[in-house]
């Protein structure tokens, strides 16, 4: 039997990666990665010379290009598959990625006389510099009574669209003056379709646009600066398409850099967390998904709209169609994991590890694992880099309690590991507590995939059962599925993502259940955290604050 | 011109050392030192069978006894020393360290029949399993309204004669009945002149006497427990030698032992803390001295009788003649920093230190130094093994605040040496607000000797000028001063504290001074620090003592 493909191109933080599935049966028959050649620029320009201020992360967008031209031919042949036989082809992205660009798509970086101004280049999600642009949208939204806030949680966050659009109309006019702007997920499929087009996910979760009433008025926008009255218009676009949609077909250029067949369906963009919940096969209200890597983003499924404090945003439509999509997070979950390793595990731990012939995740895994809860003494803050849900303040600070003169590095990381699970309990408390129910957990993402440990401690902490995703390539399955809705059935795919997402989603054979014993512990640890939390964090001591405050007066 | 000499042999947790010194300029000519062979008994006695409960530190008296014989013919040898020339010998030990003993002083210990009771060794300072003791002697002292806990900042530690007494009693009744008990030094003092005496020193601090009120009433006795009515008369003394007395003369056992001549004046013993403060020639009201190791001891002369919050006692004539004694503590310094070495100093900075030849604390402090106050934006709480001043609690954690992904290990170690001296100012501004003031402040010790940095960070913290100990053998010398007082004049030596401290004491040339620009941010962050400790110390969250019941729970 003739097999049919379908291609998913998954853009993380560091690097590009393709997957090539049967478009039948979802199997994963070759996949291929590139690092970005120029990584995250965050203290020097390409050029190594222009120095950038704090909190940048920028990139390159002929990066992303490289990542179009090295993976998706590799996995055509390694598959050996006929180009022809690829039905569809969709792409998912960080976000808010936000990229200045010309008429023609042309970023400005690209061209020679901005290639050394910063703002010209991509602003990555956690570019990090725009937050007083995002402090005061906050306060004249707040002041204003602007109704939308209210789906973002009261609300938003310095790394979307406005506060980087602000900023570089601020800091370089010139740009601003030159430029659109653009999601780098839009951008790449503009590059593979030769036709602008821009999705309902972005749109709704970052750039503050809403299904039925659009984007925030004008009268808004002025307030911020009256040069911003008409950015909509002129620097974004009113022209939204929802999830699925067919954005255009390959072009004849693109066709030429990939290896595609031009005129091969390509889907509308997709956020890379976002598009990940068809391909554990989910669908139904309810169903939460924790994407888990260096932070974690948590996408819901609901039937209504609910005002949710501090969650990112409230999208209908922006996850599946039928469905208001959710989105919370938390800024700082593998990353914290790695920065123990980094800077806190004692060379005795790593001869250990080397003498055993086992990595030091491994070493301390095994540790960590043979202690009960709550016989650390420890409770940690998960807030190494700020908290994002449900607190959304970046200015808060790591803590750990409980420390004594026995206490070793595996309870420190043990610790760490259980605040980032309260973390995770806390969002879902809060949905639970705002009338969003969360009824099932799932779990996606390098943690889910490879950490046992981690996963058995959320399950008892969060008292729920986890089931896992069934590929570890998440994003990338969960882009093919919606390259494969681009193409409908008229042209080999599917007429809808809940059909593809039948077809191939898939979840592990594994469960995750709650020990109840753990559990019980856990729940006497979580009110321990929650106290800390409330304390710390909605403003019974503003120390965190004041530390930071001193920590930049005599920097 | 023929040389006099003075011996002091001071006894640590774990090893005892003898200083040799000419009594005229206290030019120090010989000094040796022996590790306990049996050191710390936390886990076995002796005999590697018999597993010890919890909290248990016990010693064995006959490791006491090698040292004498031999470090002092060592030191004599070493210095071409005649034994005839040595005036006197000063002994000074930890306390409270008790042991229990015969009418004829010999340990029960070295009896065939107790040798596999734990409650037949010697229980030293840091013995932590007669908590409950203490507390119900608290409870009844304050039910009581007994007027002498006032002396001790209203609470009695687990560390002292009658918690320990009184645990013996419970668990170990025939050791109980047989025994009597004696602070080591005084044991030692016994051994060397064949004659039981009890120095004013550990009987004010540590068994609750007064020079002219006594010890507490029977009927407190009989309130704890009717078979403790008679304590002070069957099991301790009421003949209570003033420090710088003369205990006796060397017997002629000792003298074999020893090498030193039969008849030489051996003072009263003392402890190892108050005995350094003529070491450093102090002598005036409102000289408070540190005495810096693994835990930090302060003494403080004063010429008045106050109640000080959480202070660990005062005693009349308890440091020396002719003044009010205070002592304050903090259980965790040294302690603290080794810690962070054994636990959480990556593999990386050893191999750095490893390259560079150097020693993993040299390179911590040179990285640390290079920190400005302030930049981490970390605060931390010193209470990694409870807290003695001012909060008497040893249910107390350790926390820290402020981590981020960007922290480095030099700044959490930085960061714990700066909360012990956040813990050392909250001790000074304590004295000071009880009508104590404190004037000037010396610091002995391991960390005085060795560590500028952390000298330094004390002076800034504290915001006064620190001057450290002419000798880094200070103890010793302290009891080699008091050695020469109780010889006197006549004999070779001298007839006050106040004249040998005069002589032999001395202060090296270094002078901390604080920094303006450190001081006023570390008053910044010293505030964060108090409402940290207040909250967490003072009833705002019991929050330590519930992880710790939690830990308890599940253990």
């Amino acid at each position: 039997m003739k097999r049919n493909y379908v291609i998913g191109i998954d853009y993380g933080t560091l690097s590009g990666r393709a997957l090539l599935c049967d478009v039948r049966t979802g199997e994963e028959l070759a996949s291929s990665m590139l690092e970005y050649p120029h990584a995250v620029m965050d203290e020097y320009l390409a050029d190594g010379k222009t120095k950038l201020p704090p909190d940048y992360a920028l990139q390159h967008p002929q990066d992303y290009l490289d990542v179009l031209a090295a993976t998706v031919p590799d996995v055509l042949k390694k598959a050996s598959a006929d180009a022809a036989d690829v039905v569809g082809v969709g792409i998912d992205f960080t976000s808010c990625t936000l990229m200045p660009v010309l008429e023609d798509g042309t970023p400005l970086c690209f061209l020679d006389e901005y290639k050394s101004n910063p703002h010209a280049y991509v602003k990555l999600w956690k570019h990090h510099a725009a937050q007083d642009k995002a402090n005061r949208l906050n306060a004249i939204a707040q002041a204003r009574g602007e109704k939308w806030l209210t789906r973002y949680g009261g609300k938003i966050s310095s790394e979307w669209v406005l506060p980087k659009i602000w900023q570089v109309l601020d800091e370089a006019p010139e740009i601003y003056e030159k430029a659109r702007f653009i999601e780098a997920a839009d951008w790449l499929v503009w590059q593979l379709t030769g036709r602008e087009t821009r999705n309902s996910c972005t749109a709704g979760y970052k750039a503050l646009w809403h299904k039925r009433d659009g984007y925030p008025a004008k009268e808004f926008f002025r307030a911020l600066d009256p040069r911003l009255e008409d950015v909509v218009d002129q620097k974004l676009s009113r022209d939204i398409l929802p999830l699925g949609s067919r954005a255009g077909g390959v072009s004849e250029r693109a066709a030429a850099l990939t290896g595609l067949a031009a005129g091969t369906s390509v889907a509308v963009a997709n956020v890379d967390a976002h598009v990940t919940v068809p391909a554990l096969g989910l669908h139904r209200a309810g169903q939460m998904l924790a994407i888990m890597g260096t932070s974690t983003c948590h996408v819901l499924l609901s039937d209504s709209e609910k005002m949710v404090p501090g969650m990112c945003g409230v999208v209908e439509d922006g996850i599946l169609p039928g469905f208001y999509g959710y989105e919370a997070g938390q800024s700082c979950v593998g990353d914290h994991f790695a920065w123990f390793v980094e800077n806190c595990v004692p060379g005795s731990y790593r001869d250990e590890a080397k003498a055993r012939g086992i990595g030091i995740f491994r070493l301390l895994n095994e540790k960590a694992a043979a202690l009960r809860p709550g016989e650390s003494g420890l409770v940690a803050l998960d807030w190494w880099n700020g908290n994002r849900s449900v607190l959304v303040d970046v200015d808060l600070t790591g803590l750990i309690a409980g420390l004594t003169l026995l206490t070793k590095p595996e309870e420190i990381y043990r610790a760490l590991i259980e605040a980032t699970a309260f973390g995770t309990r806390t969002i879902i408390e809060t949905f639970n507590a705002s009338g969003v129910p969360i009824k099932e957990f799932y779990a996606a993402g390098g943690i889910a995939e490879k950490d046992p440990l981690t996963m058995q401690i959320y399950s008892d902490i969060i008292n729920m059962e986890i089931r896992i995703s069934g590929s570890a390539q998440a994003p990338a399955l969960g882009s093919a599925i919606f390259g494969a809705v681009a193409a409908g059935s008229s042209r080999g795919g599917y007429d809808s993502v809940a059909e593809a997402s039948n077809a191939l989603g898939r979840l592990k054979d594994v469960v995750y259940r709650p020990i109840p014993e753990n559990a019980a512990t856990y729940d006497r640890l979580f009110s321990e955290y929650r106290l800390l939390h409330d304390y710390f964090g909605r403003g019974g001591s503003d120390m965190m604050k004041r530390l930071k405050e001193i920590r930049r007066s005599v920097r």
